[in-house]
């Protein structure tokens, strides 16, 4: 009642951003109307340009305003190892490992309780992707979660039916965890994953 | 580097928002465009509407796209009652407890440090404004901090020059709060503020 009209479409507007709720809105509307509306503005702008102008990256399927997006158009990266996430904010996780192969990008992964299945999250392109390629290895790097594990497992046994080497990123003690902190699941793959130390 | 420009320049103007920082930014911004781009639409247009349409309440300092915000204009609240806050936000706050007079708001509160003398938070305006109305009470509700007090102070004095009744918003305990866990301060204005229990 005590904001007019367009703060409070502003507010709602700002709930709709992932983690913000009612408090925060309010906080985000009024500081911005309070001490930066160019700020406000220029938001609004870059909002409306990126709503519009990314699309997908048909080589890749990640996010991109270009047709083929500059991690496949670099000719620097090698061409023999694939790897496929299930989002655009994986590529980016992954890329900052220092990861310098190619990229394919998955819509989420199989969940067929909620209806999607391989088709729906892009796994004939995927195919297609890898049959256009000159791939020697594919990394699944889907999240290590029950979906995300099954959508591995799934894309492993197609492509070990056309020969093709897939493997999928290790499990265990994330660096600076505790054993006694993590689960039972993470500590059960960190040991049947042990290897000899090199010395 | 793995983000388009577009992307990019998004994840830049989201920062400006308060509590938000790169990573923050980046998930919001894939999610827009990943899951509700005529959201993300939506948000531009209630950004540019409130960043153009938004000024200030000319009675009370408010935020309003109005000449005269609708608290001004609401003829049943209280006309001798005038409640001033450091901000826009405090209105809604104080508005929260069921009060049901008139505010004005200052733009912060004095900080001579800081350059920030009577002129530049409005003290001006404040003391036109009293004139103007029939107040037979103001009650000062800057925030309980060092500035706060000092502008309540300041505030108190001016208006006792012309024979008006100040009032400053109690200092105590918060409810629900532990007295082992609450600042010295506090406890001792609570202890001193202490009254008597009606039975």
């Amino acid at each position: 009642m005590s904001f007019s009209p367009l703060i409070r479409q502003l507010i709602d507007s700002l709930r709709i951003l992932p983690g913000v709720g009612q408090k925060t809105a309010q906080r985000m509307a009024l500081q911005l109307l309070e001490r930066d509306r160019s700020g406000g503005q220029r938001l609004a702008q870059a909002l409306n340009a990126a709503m519009e102008g990314v699309g997908h990256c048909k080589r890749c399927r990640s996010l991109s305003e270009d047709e083929v997006c500059q991690l496949c158009l670099d000719e620097r990266r090698d061409d023999s190892l694939l790897c496929v996430v299930e989002g655009p904010m994986d590529v980016h996780a992954v890329e900052q490992t220092g990861f310098r192969g190619r990229y394919f990008v998955l819509k989420g992964h199989l969940s067929p309780l909620d209806g999607l299945g391989p088709e729906a999250i892009g796994i004939p392109e995927l195919l297609e992707r890898i049959e256009a390629g000159a791939f020697s290895e594919v990394i699944l790097a889907t999240n290590p979660t029950v979906e995300g594990e099954a959508t591995a497992h799934y894309i492993a046994q197609i492509l070990a039916g056309k020969g093709l080497v897939a493997s999928r990123i290790a499990h265990g003690m994330p660096l600076g965890g505790e054993l006694e902190l993590v689960d039972g699941g993470t500590l059960a793959h960190a040991l049947a994953g042990r290897r000899p130390i090199s010395l």
